[in-house]
């Protein structure tokens, strides 16, 4: 499963060099995981369980800037699932033009909000996982 | 007491107008302000007690926009306290001309951080602002 | 006009406090006053003439906090309009329980973006906003 | 020559779940740059030539989370110089305990900030990176 998820970029998105800079990228993304797990049905499941998703190593490539008033495509997808850690691959998209705009992929690992550790990712999680994932 | 506090502006403050924008403001004022709170030793009282300032009410005019590769002078100040609440004044001046940037008032309130209500401000913290209260 | 933009809550908008920051709600306000701004036309028409509104007074009042995983709805609307200024009302509700979480007010003005300075609000702009000003 | 920055972790900085976004450690780690530029004369250079840096690829690695409260050091350094690019290492510690907290790695490109193109690193901008470049 590959999700999408739209933004207009605004004023406030981008800088003095007139594009989006690279903290607000990493915003940009961030909502869209966020959607992407809401829509699937994950932010409730682990709500209940008291577990969250940290970022634990994330790469971005930049290839071709964004500027105010364009709309971007984010296409986010699970691309490896471990026993307690998985990656998810975001690909940003000019509306107007499909030229792709930064490259990224983000791996992550389950935790206990509650201690803060890392725990296996299992049961519920994982089977709802397994049904999205789309490979490489 | 006037605190002072200094900010050079960065590419990623400004936005494509090439100014700084208004939420930018809002950090910078905020992160002057904890300035001011740790230098007067607020911080490890709080701390201490698991309580916290948070502002109820705020209020920023902008007189002139703050471009990329400007400084920007702060000067925080308290200047109203009551057994519950008080108001900080932040004027933000550019360093060249002097002239003034922002005017801000900003309203607080005492918080007990585990309940998140409401508390008296007495004791060694208000002992402390009354020290460094400024009149208005 | 009342304009009605709705966000949810995600962790990143939170801060330690376990609530949306001050700076989060100055931003998340920014987007609805542009998504209504779009809404009614007005980005078009200002990106043709090279103008853009810039916010000169504004006032927030916080009223509830707002939690992670919640959704608010913006209320958005001018609520007054004078030659070359006007002022923009925005109220966030908390979406479970209707109870208001922020007040705000922005007063903002038109400038020409390629010399920045103030110009009138006339013509098509003013026009626009006659249609969608409602009463205070 | 390893240039070194301090930081104090504010509530702002941080989210619901007690520490550092992602987001916010892109912004410390680029304010951490532009002092690192600023110390050693290069952003006066660069704006002479209207010229700027931009990032167009990075990574982190998040080891250790940050809190509230806490003070990070980041060690920022140029350990590779291409004609036209090269690579920023940023390591962050923290400050109590010396640990590690994020590992970094930008690659950069030097660009007309008028045409928005890539320019050669040559001249007064090469000779003071080479002052200052550091063996990985």
């Amino acid at each position: 499963m590959i999700h999408e998820t739209e933004f207009t970029i605004r004023t406030f998105h981008t800088d003095a060099f007139g594009h989006v800079n690279n903290s607000r990228y990493v915003e940009l993304l961030e909502e869209a995981r966020w959607r992407f797990a809401e829509d699937i049905g994950l932010i409730k499941l682990l709500g209940k369980r008291g577990m969250g998703f940290i970022i634990v190593d994330m790469r971005l490539r930049f290839r071709a800037p964004v500027h105010e008033g364009e709309t971007i495509r984010v296409e986010t997808s699970l691309v490896a699932l471990g026993s307690a850690s998985g990656d998810v691959k975001q690909t940003v998209y000019k509306s107007d033009e499909s030229s792709v705009s930064v490259k990224s992929m983000y791996h992550f690992i389950l935790i206990d909000r509650e201690t803060a550790k890392s725990v296996p990712i299992k049961d519920e999680i994982r089977e709802l996982l397994l049904k999205v994932i789309e490979e490489k």
